[in-house]
């Protein structure tokens, strides 16, 4: 299961709105297939797996590391397709609680001949579908940070610069982060003062930049920005208050943008309403990457679930670009806190990945 | 000689102006005696090694992290103790600076007939040294700075509210360096605003309390202050600027705080020389533990050595309190980088050790 986990990771960033399953059909000890759900997120990881093993998967055991679908859709459900390729037996790691399915693969399956266990890794298997489930369940998906800065929490000089705090390995690692996310998303402020790119420039994965997010309640990013020029080769959405200025809506339309209206909530974008729209877009995965604004606004929502904080050990001094803007904590006790799920070095850079506390 | 490096750290903060040397006697692959510099720096960690073996001691092997002493004290020379004592051979791991020995403690050995051997982990007993081989090159102790920030590099919320950022682990480890150090210092600011003790709080080492040391060139401190009020149990020093206001000064004097006058460089106190006015104190370790302008007021100068950060999961915002104040830095290659030595998870924590790139 560990290993068909693996497999599903490589869907991230890939299959949205779908989620993204690893499947491993394994046979008198022998791995014979290792399928996953297959970019834009057709076929399924079974039928992927499937497919490679043939006539072999008569009498196999699938690992799956989601319950296999119930519905039809572009294809029949994945239930039938185990059953008719003789599946023997099947170790499922969560159930799926799309409504559509909800319990019915497995007991399609089991009506099929098939024996079913259901649990194994299943903490693990709904952290991997984190972002499908989160959608499903609240409607938004799942929020990713990323944050590179000075071990005095600097994200650039006072002049703006940022070039560079991070080393290349850590840079390289943001990079993969960009193409294991649906979208990336900034601040408007960020947008705007930076000029961000937010492709991916990985060697190998440059065909996996992910769509690009503009939280810009009043349309301030100039059409000359490279978001805004490239829109027509990668998808630049621009989340903005549904009462912004029309003419504004439509050049940006013009210009290949996707203008996505977000009720106001008091003077602001309603962020949380905001998320919501990408959901409905299909988004599961979001990394946003500042600036700090951006950050203090979705952390007093408590609408971040994910940290990825990358540190360069140097101290840029109090007048820097502070990494997350002020958010009203008064006492120490208050502060939004975090848990350490995972550090590494990277070149002179420490990475701490932190999932929040509920 | 790891186990001799150990024994020297014992001294850490109790001996200066002297060096914490340890001294381990072995004979026939047993050790016979551990000794190590004792309180107040005397006796030497060889005589209080040769006490322990007596006459055993007699063609045993000495491992010592320091050149033995050649000069006249308050007791005989060391070398002459060993060569007296009938020790056989004698590892050394670095020679003494100090005029007063400089070679010729091994000379003497050596003229004595003992078999030297000179430079065995020479590296890391420089740096248990360091600050006594600082103060002897440069005349300022070895200064180690200690901040417990946030994620986002905040010791404080706006109010000033900073207790607790870190827990209790990273706070004893905190209170551990305080009894390593030969004096704490912090910024005239913080101890106006955080008005601490700057005591030892630990269970066992709250008699190893060093000196307390206020950066304070205007006298701004009130003589209500904690500090000042205990300056007859626990010494207290503030380095003022030679120019500072004379009554108060005598207001100071009269409390029992030591006043060290600091000669101004510019329009305000030289902060070089204020550390080496410390040296010639007889400070060899110097705790520094904020504020944010004075750790980027020595961090301009390039005045510190060792960086301890402690790091707490939380997210403090844009409005508290900086670790570093402002000190110049206008592009990320301009900001002082360290080399980090070590990391260690306190609990929730994590405690990075860097030296400074020189």
């Amino acid at each position: 299961m560990t290993l068909a986990l693996r497999l599903a990771r490589r869907g991230w960033g890939r299959v949205w709105p779908s989620v993204s399953v690893g499947c491993l059909l394994v046979k008198d000890g022998a791995i014979i297939a290792q399928g996953w759900t297959q970019p834009g997120g057709r076929p399924h990881a079974e039928i992927h797996a499937l497919e490679q093993a043939g006539e072999a998967a008569h009498g196999a055991t699938a690992y799956v590391t989601l319950e296999p679908c119930a519905h039809h859709g572009r294809a029949g459900p994945c239930c039938e397709a185990l059953v008719a390729a003789g599946i023997a037996r099947a170790v499922i790691a969560i159930e799926d609680p799309d409504p559509r399915t909800a319990g019915q693969g497995i007991a399609r399956m089991r009506a099929g001949g098939v024996a079913v266990e259901v649990g194994l890794l299943a903490d693990e298997a709904r952290e991997v579908a984190a972002g499908f489930l989160l959608r499903l369940a609240l409607g938004r998906p799942l929020v990713t940070a990323k944050i590179a800065a000075s071990l005095d929490g600097r994200i650039a000089t006072h002049t703006g610069a940022s070039r560079w705090i991070t080393g290349p390995q850590a840079r390289a690692f943001g990079h993969r982060l960009r193409a294991e996310n649906d979208a990336i998303a900034v601040g408007g402020q960020t947008a705007l003062l930076d000029d961000p790119t937010l492709d991916c420039r990985l060697p190998g994965l440059t065909d996996r930049s992910p769509v690009r997010v503009v939280f810009d309640g009043r349309l301030a990013l100039p059409l000359t920005a490279q978001m805004v020029r490239t829109a027509r080769q990668q998808p630049t959405w621009i989340l903005a208050r549904e009462d912004a200025d029309k003419a504004r809506q439509r050049a940006f339309k013009d210009a290949g943008v996707t203008v996505v209206p977000v009720p106001v909530a008091g003077e602001r974008m309603d962020l949380a309403a905001a998320l919501t729209c990408l959901g409905d877009h299909g988004i599961t995965r979001l990394l946003v990457e500042g600036g700090g604004r951006l950050i203090a606004a979705l952390l007093t929502e408590d609408l971040i679930d994910t940290l990825h904080w990358f540190r360069a050990p140097m101290l840029i001094g109090g007048d820097g670009t502070p990494a997350v803007a002020a958010y009203g904590i008064d006492t120490p006790d208050t502060a939004r806190r975090f848990r350490r799920v995972d550090s590494v070095f990277l070149g002179d850079d420490l990475l701490e990945t932190f999932t929040v506390e509920r």
